[in-house]
């Protein structure tokens, strides 16, 4: 452990050796700010002690004044060491005693869009460092930021000075989807990934709560769904659950999307209310039937009946429970992967089809009938981008108002990101293609042939494994797009479906894999002069790897830490040609 | 939970419902003992309660005794509760007062080949258990299936009655590899290890101790090799580690097997002793270099140089004092990837080379300078196959006397395997396509453009990820080879090469995949009538998965949990072929 006395200059000679061995090698920043911030100047490199009574001052706010609460206990317990150490003069004249945030506009709400940029300085010879920001939203991200810039062992402990930052994002939604229905999560599972999501910087925790496996959800009006539905009776969320990670959300700067998929993926809704769900509890692929005949793509069989009067009378009651309870301005519909065969199960809608009826029209009848309501409620309604674009059961633009209907893009990578723009809606993009954090860990099917076969990638549908630098490299609103269609581009989201994870592997399937996405989505996978950083971002995504650890975030590793203290030596030369 | 009087007839009638939906549907035994018995017979299914004072009867051993403590507690603390429910009948005239341990021959040692055999019967009407076997190891294995036939909530405990097991393994050694070189691991992650091997009837701990990237192990004849090349002076394992851990592995029945990977694979010995290590320290692929110029085959470069005499001096200190530690009768020597690159780099080496020498002949003196040193501590010396079957490097098998070496294969799957036996010499198999843990995960190294290239696998070279099922069905004694061939393989390991591995995702890597390769080797692969029985396995695994969660071991999730509170509906129909 360094101590304040040796910190007066630091020289690592085997940095210079380096340097000469590797084309390649570059020289990270001592302070290693993740995501990294869109703009930083530190010309001198002089460092400055924390004075022992360090104090953040900022006016009261509901949530920003937990969250510097919360940063002060950080700054004083983390005892952050770098795994590398820089050479770093140590100013000794004075110490830092306070940093004083601004923040213009306390009533900027947290939603999409809301301005989360901020500067933060830390100007040489004055005792105070100033965070300024639009909104409390941006003051959290700045706090982040000035968090990260220190290391020591308390109450030693140091950070840069003559220091400027001015930062924003490039995207306003920066997700993580969570399945919590394949698999349950506890409670503290849920507020850790939001607790780890700001850190990263990440603003959207788009909460995927139900689904045909389980419906985990207590709510007041319909208690029968979790009662019925869920996993176990201690497998649920009671309104209270609900209500603390909403707050913690909010004390985090994150939003909490909630997402309740209708009308396919509802199996679970079948426990309760078996009269409004088609197909429920049938097997999910009928033996000697063919692909297209199957009634799920994957076990667990089960969609709202359309043409039942009681599905809606169930629905708007769970949309009223979930507006009562969440407050975000978007509210998750689902809508993908309608499957013709679970409809035709059910004799009501085989008339209307022998009628001359369609099944698209049934997916329009069962959006015009729940969509409304939503938005009468204030909301702008997400679906996945199946409503839209799935070839067999999908739903005319008319019914699918542009102004209130954001769509989430799943399939086929920039090409589907092109149709939704094009079709002039707004798209979050979660292309399984990169963003699906649980592919290639096999399949969960039991007794399937396919396990054998290699080149399947074990079973695993959207094999191979998603790697940091696909995630990272990954251009949300790229050539295909011309300037207005990129505006639509919301963002992205990296999502983990829970088939074949649980708490156990939570923090290692997101961590650091959603880091890329974040820093990807805030500043960009581009450096200064437009060529791609990923492998300038290896050691500062290791360096920050091992702080998340450090925070109780158990993020996978990414390399041997023989590599973060042997900078530079485990590149490849060949991979020079990325960098273009 | 249910609780005693509750269990007198419980039947769920979900099961008969759902044998009729699907063909493939196959009711797993209410209990469910991991590896599955070579022998079961329980025709009444019959359960009874375990008497208040239960105890285990055994005679005072060494080792055994710690071991019939620890399943004393287990069994009063763990309070399984089955994940399904079965239809058991319950008697309640009397408990059952304790289980007898009786071992025929309390000196056999716990190496290789000893017995392992074990016979379990709980006869009805009687108030004891008989768990009989010829060697305190088996009577562990026994006591391990005896823990997994229990469950209820303590005190109200029950068991089978009215039962035989007659069990033994099909393969002697049944290992798990862990690489505690490129990340280190802590002293209570070995342990956990060990003890769910123990679970698992796993009997190798393989323990690639050191490589280029550290030395961790503190040695007292050699101490500067870990105070110079471990990863931190926190990051070793001194002599009371080795011996804690040697003994934790006797207590549980698992050898700990030490791996010393030389002359390849010894950077780290550089920090010491650069006199007696080529090429450490330089940049592993240089610039404009082919791959076959490379210094080493992934970053971490150094090899041990055959032509210094000094070279033999630490070596044999080494040997000695690992020797002094580990009283396993094999001892790992590696040999695997000595590159040309890096043995050029040295002038001595050159010279001999231009004056008519081979690259060959360096690794014959290495091995000739060495392997009878360790043979004359009477250990059998296991080398990976590349001594043998190298394409550039390798020795003649006149200096590998086969009554003395084991070759461990992993490359090209059952091809090497035969080329192994059919040169007469004993092998392990832990084919990289099979067998290995870290593979999947994406490459490490920094700047490489095959990272952006999906067909590759996302940069890790022996992608895909190996799922349960790959490594349950692979065959390591199959058609390929003849009688007398078959009998030299002595089983196999999986390996957890850590270059993206640490305490983070031990736990995950390695389980349930390791419990696959224990069932396969243990018990083999296939049911009564031959047919491989991954299908039938897959609850089963399942069920043991969460009680491993529950008993600490972090085991990563393979299905829904709906799959499991849904038997046979997770089947695909179409995997039937597998079945073959």
């Amino acid at each position: 452990m360094l101590t304040l006395s040796k910190f007066h200059v630091i020289l690592i000679p085997i940095l210079f050796f380096i340097t000469l061995l590797s084309p390649l090698f570059s020289i990270a920043l001592p302070i290693n700010i993740w995501p990294k911030p869109r703009f930083l100047s530190w010309p001198q490199h002089k460092a400055i002690a924390l004075s022992p009574n360090f104090t953040i001052l900022a006016p009261e706010h509901q949530y920003l004044s937990a969250s510097v609460t919360r940063y002060h206990n950080l700054i004083r317990s983390e005892n952050y060491s770098p795994l590398i150490s820089y050479p770093v003069k140590l100013m000794k004249r004075y110490t830092l005693r306070n940093l004083v945030v601004t923040v213009t506009d306390f009533s900027l709400p947290l939603h999409h869009g809301v301005d989360e940029s901020y500067k933060l300085s830390i100007p040489i010879g004055s005792f105070s460092a100033h965070l300024l920001a639009h909104s409390a939203w941006g003051a959290m991200r700045g706090l982040e930021t000035f968090s990260q810039m220190i290391w020591g062992t308390s109450p030693d402990l140091c950070l840069p000075v003559g220091i400027y930052i001015q930062d924003s994002p490039l995207f306003g939604h920066r997700g993580v989807l969570l399945d919590t229905s394949r698999n349950y999560y506890g409670v503290d599972d849920i507020m850790r990934t939001i607790k780890a999501m700001s850190a990263n910087k990440l603003n959207v925790f788009h909460w995927h709560i139900t689904d045909s496996q389980s419906f985990p959800l207590v709510l007041p009006s319909e208690p029968s769904l979790a009662a019925k539905g869920s996993l176990g009776p201690d497998m649920v969320y009671t309104p209270e659950d609900v209500s603390k990670i909403v707050q913690y959300g909010f004390e985090h700067g994150v939003r909490v999307l909630p997402e309740i998929d209708t009308p396919g993926h509802t199996g679970s809704w079948g426990e309760a209310y078996p009269e409004i769900v088609t197909c429920a509890n049938m097997f999910w692929w009928p033996a000697g039937k063919s692909w297209e005949e199957r009634l799920a793509s994957e076990p667990g069989t089960g969609q709202l009946n359309p043409l039942s009067p009681k599905t809606y009378e169930v629905v708007k009651n769970v949309i009223q429970d979930i507006v009562n309870q969440f407050p975000e301005s978007f509210f998750h519909g689902g809508g993908d992967e309608v499957i013709p065969g679970c409809w035709k199960t059910d004799p009501a809608i085989n008339s209307f089809l022998s009628s001359g009826g369609t099944l698209s029209q049934l997916l329009e009848k069962y959006i015009n009938s729940t969509l409304p309501y939503i938005v009468s409620q204030n909301r702008t309604v997400v679906y996945w981008e199946d409503v839209l674009l799935d070839a067999q059961i999908k739903a005319d633009p008319s019914v699918l108002p542009k102004e209130h209907t954001i769509l989430q893009t799943w399939n086929n990578g920039p090409e589907n990101t092109k149709r939704i723009v094009a079709a002039g809606y707004r798209v979050i993009v979660s292309s399984s293609e990169f963003y699906y954090l649980d592919c290639g860990h096999g399949g969960f099917l039991g007794n399937d042939s396919i396990y054998d076969q290699k080149e399947s990638g074990g079973g695993s549908w959207c094999a191979p494994f998603k790697t940091w630098q696909s995630i990272y490299n990954y251009d949300i609103a790229d050539g295909l797009l011309n300037e207005e269609e990129r505006k639509l581009v919301l963002g992205g989201e990296v999502a983990l479906w829970s088939e074949q994870a649980d708490s156990t592997v939570l923090d290692s399937r997101l961590w650091p894999r959603a880091s890329a996405l974040a820093e990807s989505l805030w500043s960009g996978n581009r450096d200064e002069r437009g060529v791609k950083r990923c492998g300038e971002a290896v050691d500062r995504l290791n360096l920050w790897r091992y702080r998340m650890v450090k925070r109780g975030i158990g993020a996978e590793p990414i390399q041997p830490l023989w590599c973060l203290k042997n900078p530079g030596m485990c590149n490849t030369v060949h991979g020079a040609l990325q960098d273009q």
